[in-house]
This record gives structure tokens, C-alpha cells and sequence, in this order.
């Protein structure tokens, strides 16, 4: 969890700028064996593409990614499969639209990185955001995508679903969840009855040059019991930085999260029957750093983007005060496209513990 | 950020079982010349201390420091220093009071990590909850002591605060916050108006055996833009993962953190200034996963403990059902001693980064 | 250092197969503000480039470097400078000659990683050895251009160079050392005079479908004392992992190394004085894991490829009995071609130690 | 294998200086389970201990180890046994002889680490070379003692042996090779006949109070083949890095080292037959950075120490000229106790990538 790189048996570097080249990754530390065409990774990356809907970044990319490394099938295999060595993933930018970026360049917008990469590096690619752009979670997903194969390798199927249960202010009925909903609507929302009004909700904002943060939560069901490890590499300490990792995210809770602090220990416990079955999972399927076989469910939320019509008061680089607005293409609500990243990264993160518990642990 | 050891060039290794012959930590990294004694460390240690008002544990440790190494002073030194070579930290443990185990040692406490330590391990020190006790904090706040002059030595002050602003149901009076009067009461509340309230609420909680949560707030001032590392070392996810790795720790947050779901762009833009100034910190003082020069703001949720008088159901280690509860000492609140662990996490953290930030950046 | 990525500050992940797509790297962590274009990488991977003469591999390869990301540019700059993200090097394989591998794809060639890689991975690409071949030292080839450039930016010139002092049973005459030489010959000799007996020698192993192996130096002069950080990231011993990790290097030795075991401690020491000067450098510029200021001396033994004509008895997967012989192109002295890659490993172990110790110590 | 850590998985932080009030070691990531107790730690301290004969230092250390955590037992279980936390160990120091240093406080002695450290920290722990001394190996072979229990557990019997073949000018007659011979004499010599010789070489070296340099050669047997994880994480690399992180070490090599540079392709193959079995063991058991199930064969380089008692020309710390000789107690060849060590980096290596492929690989 260092630098560009996520993990620590299973290994994820990524690389990229909004408007460079390519963006991509390399997956490492991955077992062998698995089998693993583009084709597995391309069906995640179609869910995070941008421009899927008009509520999400108009920008037009295909997001194909290519294998460049770490597999390998003959005439006598049946399918290509992991070597255990580095699989590289690319993906080619395509639309890095020309435009003229005279007027933000040498400007700071509020609530983006600008002026922190700025004072961080001194020089900044400020074509799209560079590498604090939301193009650098593609490589995220392709290499999620690589991690739920591992992870549906050691384990049977480990199913890993994440869904937007509130947009700005409007919340959904988690009474109707309802997961194949999902699918249906380009919110990722799994309550069916709050799709038109957040698509009203949503139309306004984005007509009114707005945006709205919003709440993802994650679940991963499957997963075995004794994935963690104490104390600095607890699997929700994990997660939370995985989750906190992701573009405008600025909270991370496990199972019943902030509420917990106004409960009672009684309110609280997760009673236990023969199975071992639990009677409830406040816990979020985590206790003491450790997965308990219940479902892990985690949530976060993400700040409204920055990128407004609205004129905000701001510096340059010569620290002149000034003002800056957003033109051009943005997304009105950011949290919809952090759906399949939020899988990505519990994906990742599991896979990482499943190898790492493996290795201690056998 | 793996296995019992935390940060990348600033790190420390923690050890030790609750009801063990010690506990302590290994600090790895520090930078040479800095002045450092026992004293230094154990006042950070004193304010964690257990036994200290009838609302945290009773157990009586004086979690006395030594330094077994990495600092030297000969007759010509005015002051004892830093050498650059691993300073090992260590507590005796004093008060593992005898008792007898035999009605838990067998049996999951619902909430705890028994059952986990368990599943993961095959083998399970119960006595006091072994590794997973809050003992573990002692080796943290007295490394964190050494992190926060690391951080003065390099910055001039770096003022690390923290203080609790909810307990169970009640809430403080941000309007009233006074960081003094955080030492002028048993649960570190910056509102004087809440201590006699939260004092009736905590012992009628404390009387029935029950437990309830609490909210921590670490606030960082003095910290200069420029520290974090994207994509996977972002401040903020390191931050997320150090405070979600204390005992009990349900959900973290940045800035307005969950509150930025609701928020629009406008609201939530943190304009600048010519200083640079901001005129909000809606962010918590970091963008893009790198330090503004603002304050840097968190705040982490503490379940409830488990250990309440309430039997509660559950299952033994051949997975027979069962019933379970505690006697004896335990803390009503875990968050309130959570206060300071906070703080040294926060400077923990802190010193990693401006170490890496160094590192790369001069 | 593990799988696939080396350095701590400065790190560097490579990926792909002799016979794949592409291969490459991400250089992750390099400092912000130095000029780097993919000219400044060419240069140093022709020098490694196959079939530059009939003493190395055949294989036609331009290796022809992309740099990708982590650079920028724009028109008010002077130059192309890093930005402090990753970089991400690409280099397209061109000649993956089709090949029937049928003969060699079940049998385990003696002295390759095959059998040991079947054994790990249970599968194996067998196409020009995969993942085991050194095209994948052309990637370590073109990090090290960047960590040069890091270097010299930090300390003015470091001059990193290294010459074959050794091919099979021939060896060069000190004495007559030239580092200019080393450009006028294939073979990196630093010993006008050897050049020709050399040429004849090899010719005959060429000839012979033989192969024999040979020692490299690698002397690295402007480091500046202090680089290296006990115990366990010693300066030597990092080197002694880079270099040992280059194919078919057998031992790394540091200064008088091996000779050092018949010394007696008047003949070994390096006497000092002011300056601070050094009356020798026995040492090789490493003292306690740390540089003296003095030349960093490394020296590494490359065994002679297993690549030869001559049948050898071996096992197949199934393992039955059989024989095995290469045929087509390969290096008669693989131990050439590992001059630039020495230089190499020798400039990423300094940028990442110079990297490190600015973040402990200023 | 960064600052005092070693090791990914089974990971070592050792601590402590050579006149300070203790050193240790945290091992961390041991798999649970493994019976331990503080005398199958003793037993490898014993063999390394000062003191033992009139040709290793003269300082008394009992080094007796106490584990301060990570194992268990209560009145149920047969034995004690590792839980998987933190192994914390601590050896005190007893026999930090009264002496008087203003001789060397300011002066570098020629050869020791006592420049490099003060041009990297600024302060130099000087006392007994501090950090720099060998005490400091004291943790790793206790370290060594839990891996070698480690690999026992794994594998059945990993048997690892080293054995001292050269002192100085004097090296034995490997057609004489006897393991058993090693504890019969002070020097671990497996050569019974080398014995007399020897100890009438040393005890004139001794007494003109010089010293020599020596060569150790690290067998393991009973590993298994699939050990170790290209590109940078070669078992072999990782092994030269632990060797040459020992202390005067200044060369590492495998399976025939530097004699494979006059080698043909011929005379290196190791040819295998049905088993798997080879004809040969030129490679020291590893291929392509990864085991072959071969015995892992290394060999290194100790070099005389410079603790002598002819005057040295040297600097002070003022940068002025001056002359410095070592008085008191030294080792005549500290190659002697490097035997024990080597035993140890070799078991943490092994140990390591042990975990490090069960968890990759299963």
C-alpha cells in the first residue's frame, strides 16, 4: 500500500495519466493456473466506462484492455491460463479531447488536487486532472476483475456486488434492496422505486452545472472466515485504506460503521448459534481484523465533484487571487462510477489477505 | 501497513499479549539527533494509562517505559539523542490479575475476537484477549511519542489533538469546543457543558454493565501541504487504515466525511485565497490524497465493547451452543481511552509521510 | 525487493515474456523536475541491445522505448521532465521468431529454470524460456536510465560503469585497464590487448556450439558517503540481491571480496586521511552497510549458458528419461550482455538508497 | 529486507546496541502452532556465543534469551506453542565492560564502520561499536532457531549446516568433509585434520595481536523444489542479500560461484535423471531464482576484522590527521562465529520464501 502499488502477496501497480497514452497496470504475485482471458476483464471495465449515460463523464472510451504478460495457452491447453508471473494490463487512451487548457493550467481549482500536487511536485499535469484524474481507477477494475478470479479460484464462488444507496440527499428504501436492480438503472441503485426520482434528482443538477456526492456500500459473501491479519494489517484497516484510496471518497465504515457509537453492548453483539451461524452482522463480518465468515459489508462516501459551472474564488501559481469555473464535460455525480471500483478494491483487498493468510497459515 | 508492523520508513513494530510478561515496539527509521527520553514518552503514556476514573479499565498498570535502544549521550552531550538505529520501547505488564479462565477460555464472545483469532489461527491465547486487547495501544501511544517529536524537529510544532464528541447517545456542543478543557475531565471533552451529563450517562451505563460507543476527532495543525503519496499511499488512506486498525474502530472519516453525500459542489468547494488561505475546510486539509496545509481532520467510531454482564448466546470450540458473559473489569466505554491512540496513530502516520515526502521530494 | 518489483523509494516493476507482446516496467517514486525523454533511455538499452555482434544472441530486437506516463511537457517548458507519478516503460517484442517448440516445450533443459519453474507454477511458458529469459533485462536496463539521471541530479555526476574483466578461462590485465576501451570492443573490455585473443577464444566456443562464462565489474564513482541503511538494507547487501538477480550470476563480491579471506587486518584496512582521503579501497566504498565516499566496487560471476549443442540427459514433465540439446541462436557468453545490465542494477540500488536516506536523514 | 527488518512474510526487526541494556528480535508472521520453547532458542545462542573459546572475543554473555510474546499453553496442552502473533525476544546485556573510550570516541577506526556511520546519522554510538557490532547477530540466530522450527514444521527435516573451510591462508581438504566434525572443534571445521594447523595459525595471529579473514560455506538440505519468487525475489537474491548483510561479509556465492565464470556450458550442466535426480550440483541447488530441491549450497566472505593492534593512520572527527589501534578484547578471525549466523540467514531466507510460495502457490 505504498506509492502506486496496492498490496502485498498480491500486487497491483498501476500508471497512467488522464490524457497520456495508455493507462494500465501489472498484476503480480498472482497464482498460476487460473484462467484468465480479456474478455473476463473487459465485462468489469464496461460497467465503469464513461459515457454510458448522461449522468456520468461524456468522455468516449472504449477502455479496451490488452494482456501483455503472465499468461499463456498452447494448442494442447484448453484455455489460457496465469503463469505466476506479472500480467500487464493496457489499456490506450482514446478521446483525450483537444481543448485549450489556458485558462485552469496555471490556476487551482477548489476541492481538486491541483494545488496540493502542485506544492507537492512543483510541476503538474493539469490535462485532465493527469494522474489524479478518475481514468486511473480503469486499471483498477481490470486488475478487481484478475483478483475475483483468484479469489472465486481458492474459494467457490465469492461474490462481490456494490451498490449506490444514496445520491445527494435522496436515500433509498433498503427495505426494497433488491441486487438484480442494479443492472437496470445507470445508478447502480438497487431500490427499483427510487430510480425516477433520482433520475429527476440528477437531471437537475446536472442542468444546473451541480453535483452531489453520494454513498456506495459493498458487500463480498463467500468469503472463509480467519482472512486478516493483526494489527496493522487488519482486513478493515485494509479496506478502509483501499476504499479511502478511491477519487473523492472522505469516509469508510464497516458493517453498522458510525452508528455502532450510539449503541449499547447489547445492541451491538452478534450472537452466535451452531453452524457457526451469527444472528446478526453489525460487525460487517469483521472482528478483531478478521473476516468471520459472514458477509463483509463496507460503505464510503463520496464528496460531490469540484468541477462546477459555478465561478469559485481560487489562486494561481504566482499566488494572485483569481477565479475559476469548470467548462466542458464532467460527471454531475462521481459516486456512480465509484460503484465498480468499490468492488474492485474489496476485491483486490481479499485476494491480497487470501494469498497472505495462505502463506502464514496454509 | 502488514502483519504487526506500521509505516514504510518511519516504522514501528508492535508485540505483546494483554496478560504476557511485556509489551512494546520497535521504532525503525527515526532520524538521528533528535532529543529523546522516557520522560518524553511516558507523559504521552500516562494520559492512556488504565485505572484512571471509574469509566476506563481498572486495571492497575503503570505502563512504565524503558528505552532498550537507539538513543545515546555521553558526557559531552547535553542531551540524550536519536542515533538513527531502532529504538526498542518496553512495558512490563504488571497487574495480570489471577483469575480463573475456565468459563471462557472454551467459549466465542460475541463481538470479540475469539471467534476469529480462533478460525484463523487454531490456537487462541484468551487470557485477557491475548494479542486483540487494547493493551496493544500502550506500544502505539509511546511510539506515537516518539513520532510526534520527529514531527516537531522537522516542522517546528505540529500540534496533535484529539478529542471525544459523542458518547453513546450524547452529543457535544461543537459551538462550546475548547481544546483545553479536554484535560480537565476523564473522557477528553472539549465541552465543559457535557462532562456532568456524560458523567450521570456513563455511570448509570457503567452500573448496569452495559457498554456504549463513541466518535474521536484527531485534529493535526502545523502539518504543511505536500505530504501523501498517490495512488495507494494517499494520506487520507493511510489515515483511514492506522485509525481503523485501533481495537473497535467501525468507521473513519475526513473532513465532512459522511456529511459530503448530501453535499453539493458549491457547498463543499474549500476556496482559496493569497496566503494561501482557505476559506473552508470541508476537506479535512487533504486533496488528493496529499496535505493543503490546512488542519488535517478525522474522526473514527468506537463500537460498544462486547464485554457486558448481559448474558448473550454463542458457541464453544466444538461448536456446541452456549451462553457467554464478562465479569469483571472491563471499560463502559472503549472511546474514551481511544482519545490518545487516536492522536498517536495521527502522528504515527504523519511521520511516515514526511519522511517518504522527503524521501522523494527533498 | 520481492516478486517482481525492486526498491523501496525508488521502485521498479517489471513485466513480461521473451515471446509475448511486449515487456516493461513502472518506475515508481522517482523525484519530480528531472528531464527525461525516451532518447535519454535509448541510449542505454542499445548498449544491451541482442544481435549487435556474433558473440551475443541473433535475435533481432530495436527495443525501441515508450515512456508512457509520469512524464510532461508543455509549450512553455524547456524539456520533458518527470512528475513524480509512475512511469511506465514500454518496450515491443519484435522478433519472436516462429519456432517449432515441440522438441524442447516437455523437457527440462539442464542448467534452465525450466524444471524449477514447472515445479513453482505447474505450468510453464516455454517460448524462449518466458518470463526466465533475459529480455527481461532490457526493462532493468531502461529503469536504470532513469535512476541514472535521478543520481546526477542529486549528486552531480555519478559515474557508473562496468567492463568484463573475465571470459571463461581469460582475463584481463589490470594494469592495462582503459575505461574507454570498453566502447571500442563487443565484448565491454576494459583491456585494449585482450581484445584480440578474446575474439579467437570465443570464436572457438561460438564454433563449437559451446559456451563459457565470465565476470563482470562494476565500479560506480561521485556517491557520496552515508547511502545504506542498516542492518537488513546494508548497501552491499542490497547490491549483492540486485546483481545476484541478474540471469545466470552465480556471486557477487564487493571490493577485494573473496580475497579478503586470506588477508590479514594490516594488509585490509583502508587508512584515512584528511580530506577525508582513503590510502586504499579494500572496501570497495562500503563500510558497516554504508558508502564511504570512496568508488562502490562490485564484481559478479556469470556462469556459461546452458544453451548449447551438445545433448544433455534430462527428465520429462512426466518423468521419463531422455536428452536435450539447444538449437538456433543464443549467446556463447551470456556474461557480455550483462555488462550494461550490471550498470544498471548498480544505479536502481543507489537512487533508491539515495532516496531513502534523504527521507531518514535530511 | 528494509532498515532492521527482514524477510516479507516471516518477517525479523532486530534491535539494540552492543553496550546498551539489552537486544532482540520481534519475528513476526510465524505460523501457528509451532512448538517452542526458550531452550530450542538457547541451544542455536550457545553455539555463537562469546567467549567460547580463546580465538572469538573474550567478553562473557551468557545470552540468555526470554520470549516476551506470541506463544501459549495452559495446563491442557502438552507443549507450548507459536499463536501467530508477534514473537518478541530479548537477550540482556551483562558484560558491557567499564572502559574507558576517549581514545576512540573521535577517531575513525580504519575498516569499522565508525566514519560511514557518523557521516550518515551525525552521532555515532561509539560504545563497543554500537550498532555496528557483531552483538547484534545474536538476534538473528535466535531468530534462526524459531525459522529452522518453521521449516521442521513445513517440510520434515530441513537439515542446515555451515561449516568455517577456509581461515586466512589455511583452508581444508574437502575430500576430508565431516559435518560431525564441526562441534569438535572451536572453529566449526569440518576437516578433522585441519584442527592442529589451524589452531597453531590463529594462536599466532592472536598473539601478534592481527587477524585474518575467513570463508564459510551454508548447506541446507531438505528443501523442497519451487522456492522463490522471480525476478527480484530469486531465492538466490535474497540469500546473497542475507549473507552479505552479515557483519564483514564481503562476498556471496552459490552452488560454484565465481569458478562458473572459467566453466563451459558443458562442464556446468547439471543433468538430471529420473527421481527427480541430478548428476551434478553445480548450481547450489537453485535455477532461475528458484529451488530445484537440490541441497541450497552458498558460500561467503568474512573479512579480517580491523580491531588490530598495530596503529592505524586515521582522522578524527574534526577531520584532522591522527592514529588509532584497537585495545582490549577482539576476535582473531570473526569469521569464526559467522558459522552460527549464516545457519540463521540461510533458515530466515528459507523460512521466508517458504510462506512466501505457500501463499502464491498453496
Amino acid at each position: 500500500m505504498s506509492h502506486n502499488t496496492f498490496g502485498h502477496l498480491f500486487r497491483v501497480t498501476t500508471f497512467g495519466e488522464s490524457h497520456g497514452p495508455a493507462l494500465g497496470c501489472v498484476v503480480d504475485g498472482c497464482p498460476p493456473g487460473i484462467a484468465l482471458t480479456e474478455a473476463d476483464i473487459q465485462a468489469d471495465l464496461d460497467r465503469r466506462k464513461p459515457g454510458s449515460s448522461k449522468f456520468v463523464t461524456q468522455r468516449k472510451e472504449p477502455d479496451a484492455v490488452r494482456i501483455l504478460s503472465g499468461v499463456f495457452q498452447d494448442e494442447r491447453m484448453p484455455e489460457q491460463v496465469t503463469t505466476g508471473t506479472p500480467i500487464a494490463l493496457l489499456i490506450e487512451n482514446v478521446d483525450q479531447r483537444s481543448k485549450d487548457y489556458a485558462d485552469i493550467r496555471d490556476k487551482f481549482r477548489p476541492g481538486h488536487a491541483d494545488y496540493t500536487y502542485w506544492a507537492k511536485y512543483g510541476v503538474r499535469d493539469y490535462k485532465g486532472s493527469g494522474r489524479a484524474s478518475a481514468r486511473e481507477t480503469a486499471a483498477r477494475v481490470a486488475a478487481g476483475a484478475v483478483a475475483r478470479k483468484v479469489l472465486n479460484s481458492l474459494y467457490g464462488e465469492v461474490k462481490i456486488r456494490a451498490a449506490l444507496i444514496q445520491v445527494g440527499t435522496q436515500k433509498i428504501d433498503r427495505a426494497r434492496w433488491d441486487w438484480a436492480e442494479t443492472a437496470n438503472n445507470p445508478f447502480f441503485c438497487p431500490d427499483a422505486s427510487a430510480v425516477a426520482p433520482w433520475t429527476e434528482y440528477l437531471e437537475s443538477i446536472r442542468k444546473a452545472g451541480s453535483s452531489v456526492g453520494a454513498i456506495v456500500e459493498v458487500v463480498a459473501e463467500g468469503v472463509p472466515a480467519g482472512l486478516g491479519a493483526p494489527i496493522y494489517g487488519k482486513l478493515d484497516a485494509d479496506l478502509a485504506s483501499a476504499l479511502m484510496s478511491i477519487n473523492a471518497v472522505k469516509g469508510v465504515e464497516i458493517g453498522d460503521g458510525f452508528l455502532t457509537a450510539a449503541m449499547t453492548g447489547e445492541e451491538n453483539a452478534d450472537e452466535m448459534r451452531a453452524g457457526p451461524a451469527f444472528l446478526a452482522n453489525h460487525a460487517g463480518g469483521i472482528l478483531g481484523g478478521i473476516s468471520s465468515g459472514q458477509p463483509v459489508v463496507a460503505r464510503f462516501a463520496v464528496k460531490p465533484t469540484s468541477s462546477i459551472l459555478t465561478p469559485k474564488q481560487t489562486i494561481d501559481v504566482t499566488g494572485a487571487e483569481t477565479e475559476v469555473f469548470t467548462k466542458g464535460r464532467h460527471d454531475p455525480c462521481v459516486g456512480i462510477r465509484a460503484v465498480p471500483i468499490g468492488e474492485a478494491m474489496m476485491a483486490l483487498t481479499l485476494a491480497d489477505h487470501a494469498l497472505r493468510h495462505r502463506g502464514q497459515n496454509g
